[in-house]
Formats: C-alpha cells, sequence, structure tokens
C-alpha cells in the first residue's frame, strides 16, 4: 500500500453564488487545486456531493466535472454520504493512489445549495436522514440535531448559553478567511439573542445555507515530494456509522460513529488525540462540535462544552478547532465541506493559514459528519518536511 | 497492489416491485451475497445507486443499507456515476481491496424507479445528460438514443429492422433466468410492429423501467481460495468517459468512452477481444448494444449490427452477449444494472447460469455505460480453477 499525499488545493468563496453554476463552482475550486499542484492531466476525478440531483437536476456530476475541466478520457465519479460526501470522495481518491491503480487524483467537492427556495432545501436536506421512519413523521434536519442538543442539556445539566463559545470562536477565526461566508462579530450577547429555530437550536447554533467547492490533488508520497515543496501526507483515515434513524441508536449522545472513526484513524496514523495539534471539526450544529470533541477523545462524555467555556478551543488553547471558521463562519456547503476542512487543515500544515496561522502545527485531525450523526469520517494529516 | 476476487452474488428478481422499499430490495440482495459467500461481516459497504434521491426522496444510502443489514459501525458510501453507478460501486469496492484498506467488501448496486410516474421517472433519468445544455432544451433520456441511432443508420445504411437480433436474443436468453422482468418470446414481426417512441427507437428498442438489486461480496484473491470453492477474479478493468453532452462529442457514434474503458481493461488483463468468451454488455437501447461491441473491438465501425443479424451474439455465436436477457428482458434498474452485469457473468463462470450456460466460459466482460455513453465501465472477470 503507498501512501498518499496532498499536493494541491484549491476553493472558492463561500457564498450564496447565484450566477455561478454547480459545474462553474466546481471548475474553479478544481483548476486552482490543479494549479496549486502544478499538473495538468490527472487519471481520475472523484467528486463529493450530497444533493445536485434534488437542487439542481443534474447527477453524473463525475463526468461533468472532468469534462468541464477538459480532462478528456478520465475515470470521474461521484461519491454521496450526505453531509460527508466530501471526505467520502477524499477516501476513494486516496484509495485509488494507495491501491496503484490511480497516480494523479483530483477530489473534488461541491455543492450549490441556493438555486432553490429554504422550503425545498430543507426538504433535500433531510434526505440525510431515515426518510421512511424519520422524515415521514415530519422532523426535519434541524429538529433531530434539537432532540440531540436538548438531550444533552437534560443529561449534563447545561444551559443553552453554555454552547455560546463555539459559536464566537468560529466567527473570530472565520473573519480573517477570505473564503468564509462571514467575517462578522458575533458576541455572547447577540447569540443569546438570537431567534430560536427549532427550540433549542438557535439561529447561531446552525451553520447556514450556502455554495462553495473545493479541491484536492493527490499523488503517492515519493512522487509528491518531487511536485510538491510543501506535501501534506495522509496519516491517517477512518470512517464509522451508526444507526442511520436516531431513536435507532443505543446512546444518541455517544456519536459511536465518530468514536469508531477517530480511533481507526489514530490506529492507522499511531498517534492519539494528545498528539493532534488543531481540529477541524464538523460544527453544522453547536451540539455536533461538543459531541465530537468527546467522542473523539479530546473530553470526557458530557464535557465538551467545557473546552468551549474555557476557551480550550481557541488557537493558544489546548485543542484549536474551526480554525478558518469552521461550518458556522466560513459556512457549510454540504457535499464540499469535507473538502473545505483537508483543504484548511493542508493550509495550516504548510503555514498558509494567514491571521490565524498556529504556530509550528505538525499534525491536523478534520472529521465530517453525514446525516445526524450516521457517516462519520477522520483523516489525520501531518506535514512533511 | 492484491488481487481482488469475487466470493458471493446476490440478486432479486427484476420487476415492479411496488410492495418493497429501497432498504428492503438492497437487503434482499445483499443477505444472499453475504449468504453465497459464507460470511457474515464485512469491512464496508459500497451502494451503486443513481436517483433514490428523487424517486424515494433517500439519500446517504451507503449506511442506510449497512445499518439495515446489521453491520454495526462499518465503513459505508453511495457510489453514482449515472446508470453506470453499479460498476463504479464495484470500481471503488476492488480498489479498497486492492489497496489493503479493507479485506472484505460487499458492493450492492440497487434502484427503485417505480414509486412514481412515469413522467417523473423520465425527468429524473434525463440528471444523466447535461441539465443546462441537452434537458434544458426538453431532450430525453430515449430522445438522445434516437439521435444516435438515426445518425447510425444515416451513415451506415443500416434499417430499423436490423436491429431486431439484439432484442430476440435478449429474450430468447432472458426467458431461462427466474431473476428477469420478461419470459415472453419476441419474434422479428413483433419487433417491427412495435410502437415508436422516439423515431427510431421503438418499444423494444428500449429497455424497462423496473425495480431491483444486486450484490457481490469481494475478497483478496488468495484469502478468496480459502472462502469459496468457486472464486471469479477481477483481471481487468477500465473506465473511460467522453464529453457529457452528445454534441460535445467529435464522434458521437464513435462511442470513445466503451473505446477507452475497454482498452484499459484489457491492458490490465493481458489479453484481448479474440480471448473473450462472452459479453455482457449494456443494451438499454439497441444502438448502444452495436456502438459497444464497435468501440470494444468486436467489429468494425458500423458493423456491429452485422454481428446481430449473423446471429454471431446468440449463446453458440463468437460473441455471446446478454446472456441471461441483459437489460433489455432481464431488466434495468439503473443503478443495480452493472452490478447484475457483473453477478450474472460471475454465474457463468462459475458454471450455475443454467439453461442459458456457456460451455467452458473462462473469460467474461461486462461493459456498463452512464448517460449516452458519457461514462463507460468495463469488467473482465477470470474463472480460477
Amino acid at each position: 500500500m503507498r501512501d498518499v499525499a496532498i499536493i494541491g488545493l484549491g476553493q472558492t468563496p463561500v457564498e450564496e453564488h447565484w450566477p455561478t453554476s454547480i459545474r462553474e463552482l466546481a471548475l474553479h475550486a478544481s483548476l486552482a487545486a490543479l494549479q496549486d499542484a502544478n499538473v495538468e492531466q490527472v487519471d481520475a476525478v472523484y467528486v463529493g456531493n450530497m444533493i445536485s440531483g434534488e437542487i439542481t437536476g443534474q447527477e453524473h456530476l463525475g463526468v461533468l466535472v472532468a469534462d468541464a475541466l477538459g480532462l478528456f478520457g478520465v475515470e470521474a465519479m461521484k461519491i454521496e454520504a450526505a453531509c460527508a460526501s466530501g471526505a467520502a470522495a477524499l477516501r476513494v481518491g486516496a484509495m485509488a493512489v494507495a491501491s496503484g491503480l490511480n497516480d494523479l487524483v483530483l477530489v473534488t467537492g461541491v455543492e450549490k445549495m441556493t438555486d432553490m427556495g429554504g422550503r425545498e432545501t430543507t426538504a433535500a436536506l433531510a434526505m440525510a436522514a431515515d426518510a421512511e421512519y424519520e422524515v415521514s413523521q415530519g422532523v426535519s434536519f434541524v429538529a433531530l440535531n434539537a432532540l440531540l442538543m436538548r438531550r444533552y442539556m437534560h443529561e449534563y445539566g447545561w444551559a443553552r448559553k453554555d454552547f455560546a463559545n463555539f459559536v464566537i470562536n468560529a466567527h473570530e477565526n472565520g473573519k480573517h478567511n477570505p473564503n468564509a461566508m462571514f467575517h462578522s462579530t458575533i458576541t455572547a450577547e447577540r447569540y443569546a439573542n438570537s431567534p430560536t429555530i427549532a427550540d433549542p437550536v438557535g439561529l447561531f447554533d446552525a451553520s447556514p445555507i450556502c455554495d462553495g467547492a473545493a479541491a484536492v490533488v493527490l499523488a503517492p508520497l515519493e512522487y509528491a515530494r518531487t511536485l510538491s515543496p510543501t506535501p501534506v501526507r495522509i496519516k491517517g483515515v477512518g470512517i464509522g456509522t451508526a444507526p442511520i434513524a436516531v431513536h435507532d441508536r443505543r446512546d444518541p449522545l455517544a456519536l459511536e460513529a465518530a468514536r469508531i472513526s477517530a480511533r481507526r484513524a489514530y490506529e492507522m496514523a499511531g498517534v492519539g488525540p494528545e498528539e493532534i495539534d488543531f481540529f477541524e471539526l464538523h460544527d453544522a450544529f453547536t451540539i455536533m462540535s461538543a459531541l465530537s470533541l468527546e467522542a473523539s477523545g479530546f473530553a470526557e462524555r458530557g464535557r465538551g462544552v467545557t473546552l468551549a467555556l474555557e476557551n480550550e478551543i481557541a488557537l493558544e488553547g489546548r485543542i484549536p478547532i474551526t480554525t478558518m471558521g469552521g461550518l458556522k463562519a466560513r459556512g457549510h456547503p454540504v457535499g464540499a465541506t469535507g473538502v473545505y476542512q483537508v483543504v484548511e487543515a493542508a493550509l495550516q500544515l504548510r503555514g498558509q493559514a494567514g491571521a490565524t496561522q498556529l504556530p509550528d502545527a505538525r499534525l491536523g485531525m478534520t472529521q465530517n459528519i453525514g446525516g445526524s450523526g450516521a457517516t462519520i469520517i477522520t483523516h489525520i494529516l501531518e506535514r512533511m518536511d
């Protein structure tokens, strides 16, 4: 099995890209990644996307993107795992390189969510949940997260205001990221006064509806060293799953899929949570930040919120998270998010993260969550120098 | 890179499964494959599917299927490449095993097409074409194939009746397949008198709307020998792509993606078309059978129809095709088709193809087509004994 490295990074700003098609979004990010990698041809294109069919009436995104790039004849396909589609596409791309079946691979995550009304987008996103046993009961995706947040508050005695720092920290970091959707400051007071969208989830507990694309170019590590001055190694990866419906999970707050996923990634990388320098987690909702920190070994059960309260998630804290804004401030174009996380982690490891650059980061971790915790994918990336 | 073998096969009958959900369809085929392989646990589940979101309101099929199977915690995702989704999922599954990242892998192709009216299904299928430049002009998927068939007839002087034997042969073979949708005989006269659905495509030139699921279990070849008395080796695989829109292809009748795909598969397998014992091709439309035979090296340009006219595609012919009914008679549940083809080819190689068993078949080829020839995936399978 060959080691795999990331040698090119690309992304579009995350925003409401009304005049730009899904094809163009993918094209912009992909071209940037190819240019960054200084390559013109690849062997395959793996596209992470969740809801292009429902929102833009376009499936078959693999060849759509390869074709738009002028990559005639290359292998291409779309990978879907709800909001974890981006990391799933990276998983497939890395397997292609690791196996020796392909050498140079482009992985592009893309999502266009704003071509429909909010109602339709909400319905499309609910397809990450169980259509027959959850959605048929009228539950939305936000509502499922509200159930988890309510239960967590009940079990461990937290109040909604205790989650504020996840949001404040994300916006503080996102402010400096030119590709982030939001550059505004959120104070504890503003968070406390935000409207409720599904009690106890407030507007600022949730990530926004938006459009965006991010891309990486992969190569075998040995070959990568000749192509890039700053290759980033994929040192560990793990996918874990749990029952798709929240009510089928023995312990819904355990985020069992994250526990499995992180354990597999740690084992493959030969490291533990104490060696991770920063963690790009999946803060689609604040409750997911808390659960993710706990399931990944950074906090005891019920104590993920403590890390936020004690500011240990800030750039200078014990485990910096959402260093370029996270899903909350950078934005969450669902099928693209997993690739955005990896692009940002790689920028940190390459020392190119700008104003929120962490000093001497060697090991970065990303975690991408599909559904309300059903598919979870963890990557551990390492600076090579 | 490890060699990969198929050690388990499963399928549901192809029909209009009104009372059965997409989850149940996938479950039936997957359980059959696991039972056939005599394994209870796998490391990963890769699901090939195209339009579950549009038809049944369910994305996130990877974990849906893994969960239904009780495979707690395993890696899971959905792979999409339009009507080539099944073969694309197999490609990913084989890469997972080849790389050493997973040992035992389940690949399930599933599609439920009949939960909506024909109008909605037609619209969903059109998402395999270019939404912005083809579908926006009002073209359906059948119409794109009609354009190709008309052009082919014009270029090479064939009449519609010359395609009849593709259909007659498929039904002749499908008659004996208990999992086929149709067990009726089609005569040249019946074909000639069938209604036109998009001139020159007649009703019998097109495959039916239907539901079904097929599954295979993969293992490293060495390990496979200890698990299965009849492992089937994946000897070669190739994916080729062409511009997604027909009008963007320099030579639309060349089926360039098939040419590339077959060449890659032949190179990897170290064989040529003359060594292939039978060919499960993608007869979604009769024109595709002709183009596929030509692009894969079994006939000169414009002469694919000749193979049908001279009956060289029958069981006793030079290159038997659709030996268990093909897309026309077995049926074409789009995202499942690529896996059905591989299951049927493996049955032939295991000597379990029943009344249409080929004597002493050693090398079988399958070809799965996404869109009107945009993504094409060829697998070459070998009997191991």
